[in-house]
């Protein structure tokens, strides 16, 4: 399983840093108290209630909220993660995170995701969702042919790279 | 940062299930109640908590823990992770854990992850987490200067791949 | 408001430590790193977290697992807590939470809670939830009516005082 | 220790719906999707993480803020907790919470909060926190003597009932 993160390595190095878009979306959160542990940093576990809570916005943003999408049997669980932490976010730091739907499929979906320390202005996260649309019994189905409208909205914010 | 995910599940598909061995320890998690979210089944950010608890309780039980280890100024953060969801883990099952070092440099150390669903007997998640030795104002060091018995232990339990 | 606070420190000075009975449930909760805080303590949001796993692992052991319940429709929200911090947990000591049902009227209960730590031996926490029954669309309804065998169960384990 | 919940509940019904004032503050908090249970609503403990937001985001406004008390050596823990439930709150609503410090003596504090869900306009939940005034080694002291300054503060924003 090492080559993952070997390989994940590797692309970081490029240099992804995401531009300003109306395909990227910018979410602020502010740490709390609650989300540190006795390291005195940001317990690593929160980045992915991070990319969450910025990937949900985004999405309700754009008319593609998940209360919708699940009112209308559109479940869409997280599959895999990647997720490099570059520097520690500490209390009580605003931080921004950078999101983009980097390749939809109908059936698959994948987000990446950058976050900031706006007080240090650094990058200190960077990582990969990617999702499965399936219904309320986990089965998976194809957006295309369900819901039409919903799989071109979700095209029109796709930033394929 | 597409390649990550794609090695990634080139790798899972060699089988690489664990085997009973003194290096691998087995950690049984009983799912909570608070650990569901209204998909009914447990939030994918609660399995990098799942792999700590297997983690910590592991170096604990070999003379490693990390209270001893962070009383000596030796802290262990994660800097990166990979997870794979293969299934859903719903309350009140008990999951077992299974992890392994597979990588220790003294300044850098890898541990991987199987977790399977007790009443299923399935595997549900995999994962890696990487690690960097730092003191408590984040500098990294080598174990092997610093902390020779600390590090020989560590080699010990290391099942190098 | 300020009422509750005082009323609860009048009625802990009574000393109400729980005496070894059948009605009276035992937990072991092992403290976790991402349970502590940068304070390197225990977050006080987790003791309800910790209450709920002791309530939890009492009911499915008596036959009245959450699951059980919500399958046949009853759901039993909180709808009250009084929580008193008397010392501070830390990773990675082991906790008790000893439980016991105080009131069961079919349509409410109270559950009582005192947290030891077994390295210390001390009571660091002790707490009050009280709960509805109600259906899935959380219309309260009498137990007695729609479910008299589990209702007598109840009863059975309740410590009325 | 049933008589705090019941005292509580009659200080419930005289209504003391917070009006607003400067030294009420107002937070707001979107719930997110982890904050989910399988019950289909926010899960109990999170409260007390809504009001610990609005309370560190309140003191740090009035130039009080968590960070800076660490860093001068002041602790703030939370001594005991009531809290009531009147509704649930659902994803992805946004919720105010406001509060304020009910009382101060230099050693102890005490801050109330209300709840309301912004999307129906309902008072959900309501509570009491109480805080002791402890250095490092959590050993209380008097802010009096030690912070003439930051007492000030404090009593400034106090709103004695």
């Amino acid at each position: 399983m090492l080559i993952a993160i070997n390989a994940y390595k590797q692309v970081e190095s490029k240099g992804t840093k995401m531009k300003d878009d109306k395909k990227i979306a910018k979410h602020i959160h502010k740490v709390q108290y609650y989300e540190t542990d006795q390291m005195q940093v940001v317990h690593h576990s929160n980045y992915l209630r991070f990319y969450e809570e910025a990937r949900t916005a985004f999405m309700e943003k754009i008319g593609l909220g998940y209360d919708m999408l699940e009112k209308n049997g559109i479940i869409i669980p997280v599959t895999a993660i990647s997720c490099q932490y570059l520097g520690a976010a500490v209390y009580p730091h605003e931080l921004e995170i950078r999101s983009k739907i980097t390749k939809y499929t109908g059936v698959r979906m994948t987000v990446e995701y950058e976050v900031y320390d706006l007080v240090t202005d650094k990058l200190i996260n960077q990582g990969i969702t990617q999702h499965a649309f399936v219904d309320k019994e986990f089965k998976p189905f194809a957006m295309q042919r369900n819901y039409p409208e919903l799989h071109k909205k979700f095209l029109e914010y796709t930033v394929e790279e």
